[in-house]
């Protein structure tokens, strides 16, 4: 952990895991955002402060690799560190540990800010990036992007709900796993388990907008699967993701 | 606080508050649930070990007094009373405190013990009883209960996900509260904050199934609410509802 780094200790509760008695992909995200957040008000640049600017930190892409989902009342360690920025994007990277220290999860995610009236991206003030002794990198970082569907084998409905909504006024990223994941159905969020996720965030969603999740299921070995991912409004895309999976062999299915 | 009572320390994440910045109703049940979870594993008698016996703790009713809605990043107590029993029902209390040791919301809630493969309400042995030093009353609580609706001011339907689901394979209740107010809609939910709200649990809702919730609005005076609410699944009752709400005025919405 470097000295720019932030790290804090969570209990993992109960409400925080599902049936298989882990943490999810979106509350994962979740949990590694707190880390985020409480940093973001250590140095007091807060969601709400920067907000009260007209301006809103965004996510435009997460990749996510899953050595452990945390478990049930588990004792976890999330840290994160601002990796590096430009005149437009952040770099920033997320860990969870486990008490013994070793890595569960790792995230890397590329944050943007977004003016809240113009709902458009927006060059970063140095003020609001100071204070996290990023480095500044001129290049722009060009990460591998996933693809789109070849053909739909499951798909779901949304509606925006209340809850749905952040700071921001449209869904939070953490709310798209819901609907990307969910769209796998049960028999398939109990059969596999994650083990790396690469989301990529096209256009924001408001309340009252109806959204379409769309997946393509593929086997890429006799254990193995990948899922490919779509998020469209009015046939606009929202979101793509590709998840990877493999059988799920831990004996802690509820 | 009773010597045979249940205390914890919560931070309220960011996560777990909504637009308005505070809990919101399904959330501070889930608080609340957690002490009594805590203290069930505590005692030896956790969830899992229950489910092992092919049994299930279910909620038949809740009843919540919200003096004021936790708020983001506040520090929390939440304490736990299982008050008394009789050969089918618990009763227990929760209440949830600010750190000056101030009310914020008090919930009373009965539990019955459903058999996981009859999906039936069974006699609870002593043995899953006897840890919690309740005291035996023979009477059965008369509780008030939710009016029937008389008219639909709005209906919402929900599909159930995988993440409603909880250990006994049915929608956890606190999904209800979510059904419930989302189809209020957002500018109710953020004009209005609840007071005291009465459900009851009449019949389980599984995967796989389509719920629909309606509510109906009424004004009650100038700056109070009550709203009545019932989900359904294929028009058979699954829970019946109703919340009082006065004008919010802490200026937290962001």
């Amino acid at each position: 952990m470097e000295s720019k780094g932030f790290s804090e200790k969570h209990r993992v509760t109960y409400y925080e895991t599902d049936m298989n008695g882990t943490v999810g992909l979106g509350r994962l995200v979740d949990l590694m955002m707190l880390s985020c957040n409480d940093q973001s008000d250590a140095v007091g640049l807060s969601s709400e402060k920067v907000n009260q600017m007209g301006l809103g930190w965004i996510v435009t892409q997460n990749m996510i690799d899953i050595k452990r989902l945390p478990r049930r009342n588990e004792t976890i360690y999330i840290t994160t560190h601002a990796k590096s920025y430009n005149c437009y994007f952040c770099y920033r990277d997320f860990w969870i540990h486990d008490i013994r220290k070793q890595e569960l999860a790792h995230m890397h995610t590329v944050f943007a800010l977004m003016d809240q009236n113009e709902r458009k991206i927006v060059r970063i003030p140095e003020n609001l990036i100071e204070p996290y002794h990023s480095e500044y990198a001129t290049k722009i970082e060009r990460l591998p992007l996933p693809k789109e569907l070849e053909r739909i084998d499951r798909q779901k409905e949304y509606e925006v709900r209340f809850w749905d909504i952040d700071i921001n006024q449209h869904v939070n990223n953490v709310h798209y796993f819901e609907w990307m994941l969910d769209a796998l159905d049960l028999d398939f969020l109990i059969k596999y388990q994650p083990v790396s996720m690469n989301i990529e965030y096209k256009k924001e969603i408001r309340y009252g907008q109806k959204a379409v999740s769309q997946a393509q299921i593929t086997m890429t070995g006799v254990e193995t699967v990948t899922t490919f991912h779509e998020i469209k409004v009015n046939d606009e895309l929202s979101c793509r993701a590709v998840c990877d999976w493999k059988l799920r062999k831990e004996e802690w299915i509820m």
